[in-house]
């Protein structure tokens, strides 16, 4: 519960935390080249007190608070290469160049703008509050959330060890359900496991004229996209959750030339670790076929990307949690999480540690209005209450757990 | 004829013909950025003694020799979007920003190195021997002909009233057939008429886990891509000449973002114009029905990047050309020319001067040795006799219609 | 409970119900052709003493006990248009005429000829034990369940007003999932809704020679077959259920004649009408669509052939079935039921006579013994103790309502 | 030339042969079952004087007429599994059972019907004026041309040995192009190579809601007909002729049952043996690796049904052919016959004799009149001047040959 001292940090926080909102919105970074948001968290939290650490391209405040209990809050910072088509006054019109080189528009286009913000106000209500609390704050901000890479880089760059070891690790997500100002919660599997994998086939060039010479990758990963589309529809059985998606696809430059080859990304997901193969294990045939049938000269390339557990909340940690975050907003605001199709590198960082988690969302959209979903170009939650919202229950999670455990 | 004194000079350029050739090939330039490609034209053209003018991105040299006719013989220097593999020790490495200022490996894989070399070639083998002919020799050197803009440009910019008008127009090309030693001409339509598309299909960006809440214009593309072969297998009659080709596809960037459209760039071909239309018209009407079915929330975007008109050789230029060719060469080494499937821009200069015209081929690779064809990133003619062959060709030509005319 | 002496009628009459099974396996009717089979029914219910209605292709037994209170029981009797594959020794041969007027293979694939069967059978000790209850049971065998149109075609022929009315309905149907011996109940939606619907296309004939002065419906129906697999994989929420099968596609009969239309059955299921729905419209907009890409010269026709509801178990009628079981066949042998993806159009008997129902299943195959699914032509549960475990189950769950009322 | 006499007979032969036509149209028969126009034909040569032999479900009528060459005419007999929609008032409602013991609508689709009636007018023409020519007629009338079988079964019930050896063959074509009224031949290749096959694929059967436990070989078939559109599309040379067909597809009964295969039947012409091969050939490569895609459990069936060879008109029988024909007709009504896309068994006759031949046609449609081409349901041509213009043709042909040899 929030004391009415922390009440009036909330208030006063607000002349920095709006501001900061904007300013992470307007210059986002992409995965893994977080550099200048890492620089103002770093800044932030050493001017409120922290111990900062810097452990694999993130950021750990530790506010060691006397004798008690230890909990680590979570919060990524990366944003994506999608251009901003939001409206916003203060819509990115950033570009960044991403690991592989290339420019790239930038958007915070899914709210890890607003993690950073209510992490960094979370760390404030805190270190502002010392009085009124003991135990330790463990307040890490990650980097490369979206490729799945952040999570891991910290625990290889050595994060077990060089702070505190926590009992329970807590993150939330600004979702566009529940409504604004509301926090959803529940146990159980939460969100998907997912797997990212780059496919490239191989054709072999030739003027667009004179296609018999040649053997057309674009048509060959055409069809590939078609008929992997099965997988889903006929593979799994009917109401299981699975999808894949071919979110990127890159063949050739000139409408005269036949490329070479053709370099596909797909997602795949599932709330399983069977499905999940089923599906990536499909493709992978489809793919080997389609190249027989074209003549392909070459055998197909499969790489995986990036990689996502399933995040299974602990039903003691999401008790505890949800009781915290009811005696602060009232069972109103409280609403029973549905389990989503995305996914998150979050519960690396606890299992890395051993310990249990919980993971909740805040809601970004006033009940009713029009919503644009998660990394979308015109995704846009509401600054407020969204951003106060999830300051408050990042404050009231991490108190109560330290207060109480789980 | 070429007289002794001519095929001295012959002899004598190669010794800056054929390292022009190599720097030409390792610094190829992208369609209208031709800028230093241009200079080196301009000089070469300059220190012959020629007249020289910059119109349009290209370089015209005009020799007045005296009474008589007036030809003119036209070059392209453009090179392709297309990363070079063809193993050569001259190789290309280079890279270009193109029109939409977009980074792209660049590569002379149609040839154009060699039509330079031979353009300036024949113009020294005329500037060196003036004694033996006289007239007006009009040497054109045209950018921008992969997209079709280039020859177009030249005209729109002045070209005609700028230099004498000619009373025919000529120009060659290197290909994989005939075989290298030897050129090939024949009459009526030898190119094919051809129109470059760009289309974009819209769909509604989603996180790749949500594919319910967005419209996939990924799989939308592909649908596309599968569907429009039948154009060319069920709508025109068999036997007919018609090519579609998607040379290129784009969409997304991120494994688990779908994007919100996808770009495609499409290469129609036909030996008419009603079978053109019927390929483009077909194609427009499969990509709005795709559209429909997939839901699409805005209306495709179709926009025509390059058209070339049908290549269609005047007999008795032709007949003026071969006879020059065979005085040259003998019978022997003068092949009937197969119509080819490429397309060019060269005929909309002389239709500009409203003169006839010839276009012919010379070979690039020895008699059954193994081929790439023009536009592969292995594209790799011998350099000589190539390079040779062209030269006397152009000249011979040149010289036989300036001396007898069509 | 079933008494001792209705077990030693059990036993009694398995010299009559295997043979009968047998019997009715190799003489299989296709749906609202079930003559021969409703002449045994009529037979054996007049043979036990029942009173003996003809209605709407059905037959409806009623055995007047006494007072108290009236339960229906229904079992279905047609067979499917798929050639046997099962190995049986009793396998099915036969052929039948269908609706349609074509004649086809027929074969017992979906256990039918159990549910005749075991509804005969627990008639029997009904009717040869009347000291041990009373009331009135009506036992109903029902045509043109594949289809979806023979429970409608009882109701309009005017079921409710010719039998008593019941105060709860009762089915059963053999699944390969509980074990052969058991049971399984489960209340709420345990069938899902479904729609089957035959598509029509048009294209216009030509010869094979000569697809470009046709519409090739083969390749129309084809791309139709192929782009509705996106409805599932990107239309619906990923983990919703939804099916979209196309069971049969026929079009032409020479190899080298375009013919002129393509037909193709459809059949959809969801849980929820808004998804059946979802789904059926997004595929008449899709055929739609790749009607005009194809320029179809005719609207595509499209018919409704079955529809049946979603079967959702009342929670009381449930408990009191459930309670039957475990009395009978104890606690080990009632499984909970898993939601089927299957469907039924017994619902519209219980909704016709506006009173509660249940349905459950009973085992085919023994624990851990190889499974072909029901539809198949490899279909072939094991006679015992399938045959026996259902009589059971059907005769124990109209006695217990029959005594304890829902 | 015909004589006057002749011509006389011409008029007076059409009390019969009009009436012949329709009752022909009426009555059309499936290929190899053509027993009714047998007797009708056999019926009419031996009232003409014909020494008639039944030879492998043909007939052929000798008319040895004095010292002089022997020259055979072939027409064929059979008709099509089409259901008629030429709105004609003599139009065909007939079935019939085909070769597989199936029931089929039938319709003289093709002309034969034409061909049956102008060979009998031919007949008489010959018959009734014998003292206006000498030598022997060889008058064939052939089975089953449509599944290229009726020529090939002759030749194997022996032919050759059962009639006079002609020097050379003859045979002729009702088509949409040249006008009714007018004919049309030409040297060299005039009609295609073509192979028939059916090709079935296998899945595993399942309940139409459980796609998942099944392989649904509906979905393999269809992507496999659109992945076949790109043999044409990329495979062959833009403007070689080819052609794939699939004329038929046949999978399953029910909408809610996976079936366990499905049967296509396709056919495929070229002019060159090399592209026809490149087409089979990789037709069953891209039936093979969807199989393997899609994990279809069995092997693909492939199975030939039908091969024509190509009819390439030998230079100086057409020379001859047409110097009788313009005799006959004028310059004016003898057109240069385009090369056609359709095959035919014809030349397996002369073949089996090795003598040279001549194929040519006549019109159907008059001039400007709206056209339905051959194997269309509305196929309709004009009933003359259509049946005079070819009896004319065959008797100025035959009569031509027989006077003046090749």
């Amino acid at each position: 519960m929030l004391t009415p001292a922390m009440n009036e940090t909330l208030d006063r926080i607000q002349e920095w935390q709006e501001p900061l909102l904007k300013d992470l919105h307007q210059n986002p970074e992409l995965s893994m080249m977080e550099e200048r948001t890492r620089g103002i968290v770093t800044e932030r939290l050493t001017d409120l007190g922290y111990e900062v650490h810097q452990i694999g391209g993130g950021v750990v405040g530790v506010l060691a608070n006397g004798e008690g209990r230890v909990v680590l809050h979570r919060a990524d910072m990366d944003a994506l290469p999608i251009r901003e088509d939001s409206g916003l006054d203060y819509a990115s019109t950033a570009t960044g160049t991403d690991l592989a080189g290339e420019q790239q528009p930038v958007m915070h286009a899914c709210g890890h703008d607003f993690h950073v913000a209510t992490g960094l106000g979370a760390a404030a209500v805190l270190a502002e509050n010392r009085e009124d609390w003991s135990g330790t704050a463990v307040m890490l901000f990650q980097p490369g959330e979206e490729f799945g890479d952040g999570a891991r880089t910290m625990v290889e760059a050595g994060l077990v060890g060089q702070v505190p070891a926590p009992e329970v690790c807590l993150s939330q997500h600004v979702l566009t359900e529940p409504a604004a100002g509301k926090v959803a919660v529940a146990e159980g599997p939460v969100l998907s496991t997912s797997q990212s994998m780059t496919v490239q086939v191989f054709g072999s060039g030739s003027h667009g004229s004179m296609p018999h010479l040649g053997v057309d990758p674009v048509v060959l990963a055409a069809k590939i996209i078609v008929s992997i589309q099965t997988l889903v529809s006929r593979e799994i059985a009917p109401g299981e959750f699975g999808v894949v998606t071919v979110g990127s696809m890159h063949a050739g430059s000139s409408a005269n030339v036949i490329p070479d080859s053709a370099t596909l990304k797909l997602n795949f997901r599932a709330y399983s670790e069977e499905v999940l193969q089923l599906l990536v294990e499909g493709m992978e045939r489809i793919v080997r076929a389609e190249c027989e049938a074209a003549q392909s000269p070459r055998e197909p390339h499969f790489e995986t990307i990036a990689e996502y557990p399933v995040t299974d909340n602990d039903p003691a940690a999401t008790a505890a949690v949800r009781s915290a975050l009811v005696d602060h907003f009232g069972e109103d605001r409280v609403e029973q999480m549905e389990p989503a199709t995305a996914s998150e590198d979050f519960s690396i960082i606890p299992d890395a540690f051993g310990v249990p988690y919980c993971y909740w969302g805040f809601g970004g959209y006033a009940e009713g209005s029009e919503v644009s979903p998660n990394h979308s170009p015109k995704w846009a939650p509401d600054l407020q209450p969204t951003l106060r919202t999830g300051t408050e229950a990042a404050a009231a999670a991490i108190l109560g757990l330290l207060t109480n455990g789980i």
